[in-house]
C-alpha cells in the first residue's frame, strides 16, 4: 500500500486551503491509500524530505475550508527541463523514502508545469508514482477549464466591495474619477468580474482589461464623457494592461521568481495622469493583496468546488489516472458543473484570455455572456442590495 | 406639531445609514413628530431646500441598518460664524416652511462645529428649533465619548484582513517587509485596532501611530530586528505618520474641502525607502476606501449602537435637550455602555487621541489596556481563525 503527498504551489487563494481538505477527506475515505503527507513550501518539501503527516481524522482539519492563505507553505519554484538534474534525484530520494505512490500539486500554469514534468519524468525512468494536478488560481486564467477555484471568490469579493465603494463614492455630490484597481497578471477575468456590482446599480462605469489594447486617448474620451454627465465616473482597470504595442502601461521591470515581470501600481499612474491631463479630482484604490485573501466572504460554490476538485484529484489517482482535475460548466442557470481528467500539458504554462465575445464592442466593459458565466459565483441573494442610491437619486 | 429633518454630513461610514435608520424609527414610534424629513447632501439640503419626504412605514427602510455609504447625501460644508450670513437666513427659510422644530445632524466634528452653531443661531433669533447631533467617525477622534458609530465595523474589517493577510504573506519561506496603511487623520486608533490579529498569532509585528513621532532610524532598528528573527515583517502605519517637529512623513499638500492637508500614499513611501534603504523586499497595502465601506462584515455591536444613538436624538430632542448623543462605556467585560447627552461645544473641532496607556513603552505597538478597549468590537466567534499557521509551524 502506497503513500499520498500533497503539496501547494504559486499564489495562495480563500480556497487552496479547501482543495487541501477535499484531498485529506478522499484519501481517509478510501483504504488504497495509507498515509496522507503534507509537503512544506511547496515542491521544497519534497527536495528536502519536509513532510507532515496528516493523521487526525479529516473533521479536525475542516476549518481549512474558510482558511485563505496556503496553510502549508508554498514555493515559486520551476523544475528543471532536463531529468538528469539534482532536483529529480531528490525527489525521487524523498518519494522512495516515504513510500509515495501519488502526488497532487495543487497550484496555477507553472505548477502545473511542474506537475507535468514529474509525471514524465517518474514514467522516464518506469517508477511507480502518479502526480495529479489541483487547479487554482485567482487569475482564472488556466486553459481548458470553464474555471479554477480561487477565481469566484475573488468575483464574489470585487463584486461586492465595488457595490460598497459606489455607494460610499456616491455620497458626494461634487464627484471624482475614482480609480480601481484590481490583479490579474495577463488577463481581465478579475477585472471584468467588477461588472457584476452593475446588475445591483452600484458598479463600475468603465472597465479595461488587458486582452484590449490600452489607448490613453479613448480613456480620456470615455472618462470626459461620463464625467460630463454623471458628474464622477468609477473606472476599474487591471493591473496588467498594455498598450498597442504589447508594453505594459504600468511596470517596474523587477522580475520576480518565476520570470515575470512586477507590475507597478497602475491605478495610482493613472490617477495622477487624468488629474493632470484633464483637470478633474482623481482617487485611486488598490484592491491589493486584500481581493485574494478575503476568505470571509468566500464563494459558497467556489469552496465547494475547491473541496471537489481536491477529492477528485485522489480519485483520479487511484483509478491509475495522471492529469488535472478540470471543472467543465453543463449549465449557467442552473448552474451545474462536472469534473473531468485533463492533459497537464494542455494547462501547462498556457493562458486562457477573456474571449471576444465576453468584452463589449467598445472594449470599455462586458458583454452579456461574460455576466451569465460570472453570476453564480456571487451568492447574489447574500450580497444583494435593493435599497441602491434610493434617496438621493429621488426628488 | 412639528416636522424633523435629519442630514448626514462628512465621510461616510458602515453604519451611518443604520443610525439614520433609528432617528426614523424613532421618530415614528412618537406622536410628537409629524412628519421626518431627509435632507440631500447634508447641510446643503436645508441651504437649498432639497429635503426627502420619509414616508413609508420603517419596516420598509430597515435594509439601510446593512449599506455603508451615506444613503441622502452628505457634503463637507461649514457655516461661517457670523450669524448675519446668508446661509443662516436660507436654513431658517427652509425650517419655517417645512414647519421643522428639530435637526438631527449626524457627522464628525466638523459636522458637530455645524450642529452647535445651528443651536446658537436658533437660541440667539428665539426661533423653536432645536439641534442634536448624532456622532459618526471611523477615525474614532470625537471627544467626550469611549468611541463613535462607523469605528467598531472598521475594527473588526482590519482585524479580519490582517488574520487573512497574514495567512497570504506567511505562504512563503522567503518573507518581506509588507507595510499596510490604515486610514486616520490624525489618530492611530485604527491602525492600533490591527493588533486585534495577534490574539489568533496572525497579527502585525509593529504599529505605528500619530500619538508617537516618527523616526525613521527606530524604524528600521525595528524592522531589521525582527526580519533578522522571523524573516518576514508585517508593519502597520497611519496615514498620517508624523515626525518630531509635526511635519506629515507623507502629504501632497493639498488642502481638502474642510481645510485638512490630503495625505499621501504612506505605505508605498515607506515600502520603496526601505527597499532602498536596507535591501529587504517590501510590499505595501493600503486599507484605502475598502475599510470604512465594507458594510458586509460590519460589527454587531457597531450596528446596534448606530440605532441606538439616532434613536437617543429623537428622544433627546423630544424632551426638549440639544446637545450630541455619545456613547459612554460602563464596562468592557461584559461590555456595557449607556448613551448620555453630552455637549456640542465639547465634541467640536477637538480631536481625541489615543491615550498612552493605549500605546506601548517603546512606542510601536499596543498595550493590555488597548486591546480590552477594542475588543468587543470584533464578534470574536464569527471571524476567529484557530488553525492559524499549524502546518507550517510544526515540524
Amino acid at each position: 500500500m502506497k503513500n499520498a503527498v500533497y503539496f501547494q504551489s504559486g499564489g495562495p487563494t480563500s480556497v487552496i486551503n479547501s482543495s487541501f481538505y477535499g484531498v485529506i477527506v478522499a484519501c481517509q475515505e478510501d483504504e488504497r491509500i495509507d498515509k496522507l503527507y503534507g509537503a512544506r513550501y511547496g515542491l521544497e518539501g519534497l527536495l528536502n524530505k519536509d513532510l507532515v503527516l496528516i493523521d487526525e481524522p479529516y473533521q479536525k482539519y475542516e476549518e481549512l475550508t474558510t482558511l485563505s492563505g496556503a496553510i502549508l507553505g508554498s514555493a515559486r519554484l520551476l523544475l528543471p527541463s532536463s531529468f538528469e538534474e539534482e532536483a529529480y534525484r531528490k525527489v525521487l530520494d524523498c518519494v522512495k523514502e516515504y513510500n509515495i505512490g501519488y502526488i497532487f500539486v495543487n497550484g496555477g500554469n507553472d505548477s502545473m508545469d511542474t506537475a507535468d514534468k514529474l509525471n514524465r519524468y517518474f514514467k522516464s525512468i518506469n517508477y511507480d508514482c502518479l502526480v495529479v494536478g489541483i487547479p487554482k488560481t485567482i487569475d482564472n486564467d488556466l486553459l481548458n477549464m470553464d474555471h479554477a477555484p480561487g477565481y469566484g471568490s475573488c468575483v464574489k469579493f470585487i463584486t461586492r466591495t465595488l457595490m460598497e465603494l459606489s455607494l460610499d463614492i456616491n455620497a458626494y455630490k461634487k464627484g471624482r474619477v475614482t480609480i480601481i484597481e484590481t490583479m490579474g497578471r495577463d488577463t481581465g477575468w478579475l477585472a471584468a468580474s467588477s461588472s457584476l456590482a452593475n446588475e445591483f446599480n452600484l458598479g463600475p462605469d468603465l472597465i479595461y482589461v488587458p486582452e484590449v489594447p490600452f489607448s490613453k486617448e479613448k480613456f480620456y474620451e470615455d472618462i470626459k464623457r461620463i464625467y460630463k454627465e454623471k458628474g464622477r465616473v468609477i473606472v476599474v482597470v487591471a493591473e496588467a494592461l498594455k498598450d498597442k504595442d504589447g508594453n505594459y502601461v504600468a511596470s517596474d521591470n523587477n522580475l520576480d521568481s518565476f520570470g515575470h515581470v512586477q507590475l507597478g501600481a497602475i491605478s495610482k499612474l493613472l490617477a495622477d495622469q487624468v488629474k493632470k491631463d484633464l483637470g478633474i479630482n482623481t482617487r485611486n484604490v488598490e484592491l491589493s493583496l486584500v481581493q485574494r485573501c478575503a476568505s470571509h466572504i468566500a464563494s459558497s460554490i467556489d469552496v465547494k468546488e475547491a473541496i471537489e476538485v481536491g477529492k477528485h484529484a485522489v480519485k483520479f489517482a487511484l483509478e491509475g489516472k495522471d492529469g488535472v482535475v478540470t471543472i467543465q460548466r453543463i449549465s449557467s442557470s442552473p448552474y451545474k458543473v462536472e469534473y473531468v481528467l485533463g492533459d497537464l500539458m494542455k494547462v501547462a504554462n498556457g493562458i486562457k484570455y477573456l474571449p471576444r465575445n465576453y468584452i463589449n464592442e467598445e472594449g470599455n466593459g462586458v458583454s452579456k455572456e461574460f455576466l451569465d458565466y460570472a453570476r453564480p459565483f456571487i451568492d447574489e441573494d447574500e450580497i444583494k442590495i435593493t435599497l441602491g442610491n434610493k434617496f438621493i437619486q429621488k426628488k
